[in-house]
């Protein structure tokens, strides 16, 4: 990871914010989307730029970049679609705030477009979660979805993080490689799913057997609850199956992403999904 | 999740910070072990909080309680080896920052020994953690390491968070359930492992061989590096084998705390330590 010019230790107080076009405001620029939904998507950091600038459904609008992220593209030969801006670091801090490791990079996009349910092929594993809403959760998720090659996420349009910010960090660059369904009802899209022949399995440590014991079919959708709160009643009497994931020790729940990418790699390996 | 004593709807502007015997700071409580390592170790949330309480290991300096989590507590007869200080929600929120889920506990605790290297029992999975810093990812990775029945944990003294605030919250009460081995030195630990009899297996994108090939035996110790960096090169040489997750998708690196629960599961079933 290059994070040469974060910080860099001589050059201090430049950096004025760049707002050119923007309206000023106190608060992170990732934020825009939560409160506008029709603001831009925010991308920052390496993998999560890349990613974008190397997708060609990827409408960008803006690109800032300090001289360093600049030279590490044109090293790796990617072009950009727009001229970009060449800021100082401290200039995407100040849009960032200072916890965001931009390493450099910070664009401004249109968001991609959520395909609907019938459109999925019926075949290999989507995922569906069902109100998880951190957003490093969900991008952590989406990484290891694209790890294990899943066809679509399904999420609800309320009580999910927008695909922008946080989520596309944490996503490092999975953002653009799976797509994203939204949908207003949970449990009607697992209807649909139902009717187009998936096998929808619910993860729940209240559930009947365990996932390793379950004879798993394709195509698979996996769907996964809120920590703490879990699958909602409507979403659990929906799907085929409730499945619980056993393990050895004291402690019976895993943290949310980590369920996720158990239940993906036992789903993969039993469908012979893994090579 | 019982969080109904979180910002209530009607009681607002009470809730002074409750700063007796401490000095005021205007930084978030958890982060006083950061900056004074003398300092108490900051325990809230139900799990994390609960676990303290039933851990006769833990020495608990101060109990603040909401009126809710108090009664919450004596419902399910657990004890408080201090008299809580019954407080207002707010003043939780004062000491933790606007986005700590406490739900109405926060301690003040020593923290926990750490057990020598030599005194590990020759059987079953320890983990060894390279330099990860981020304490969402640790807390996440003490949890499922609390889930797997893990041994210990080793990490480094310095950059290792803390085992407080954040990390303690993230890993849901298995800070008191997974002993902390914390070392100057890990390649002198891995060696001392080494010595002990343990098949120290790094995890690393660049491995010689997928994880799931490698023939395992106990004791085993998994090795992970942090994100970005992975495993420092000395780290590399002492373990006895570098092996990588095969994944069949896009993108070949997950999340640390995601890569580290797959290779306790596949850890752990190949050791037949699942049961």
């Amino acid at each position: 990871m290059n994070d040469r010019d974060r910080r860099p230790p001589f050059r201090r107080g430049g950096g004025k914010p760049f707002e050119k076009g923007r309206k000023p405001s106190g608060r992170p620029a990732w934020r825009d989307r939560e409160s506008n939904p029709d603001g831009p998507v925010i991308l920052y950091g390496w993998h999560t730029v890349a990613a974008a600038l190397a997708n060609p459904e990827r409408r960008i609008r803006k690109l800032f970049l300090t001289e360093n992220a600049a030279r590490r593209l044109a090293d790796e030969n990617i072009a950009t679609p727009v001229p970009p801006e060449i800021v100082r670091p401290q200039a995407i801090d100040a849009r960032l705030g200072p916890d965001a490791v931009h390493q450099g990079l910070l664009a401004e996009a249109d968001p991609l477009p959520s395909p609907d349910i019938d459109t999925l092929d019926q075949e290999g594993i989507v995922l569906v979660l069902d109100q998880i809403t951190d957003p490093h959760n969900v991008g952590a998720i989406l990484r290891s979805a694209a790890a294990f090659a899943v066809k679509a996420i399904v999420t609800t349009a309320r009580h999910s993080p927008e695909a922008t910010g946080v989520l596309a960090k944490s996503a490092s660059g999975a953002l653009e490689l799976v797509p994203m369904v939204t949908v207003q009802n949970l449990a009607r899209a697992l209807t649909e799913l139902n009717d187009r022949g998936f096998m929808t399995v619910g993860l729940d440590s209240e559930g009947s057997e365990d996932l390793g014991a379950v004879v798993l079919q394709q195509p698979l959708a996996l769907v996964l609850g809120a920590e703490g709160k879990g699958l909602r009643q409507l979403t659990r009497e929906t799907c085929s199956v409730v499945a619980r994931l056993d393990m050895p020790g004291e402690i019976k729940s895993l943290n949310v992403s980590n369920a996720a990418v158990l239940a993906l790699y036992i789903g993969a390996s039993r469908l012979g999904l893994m090579k």
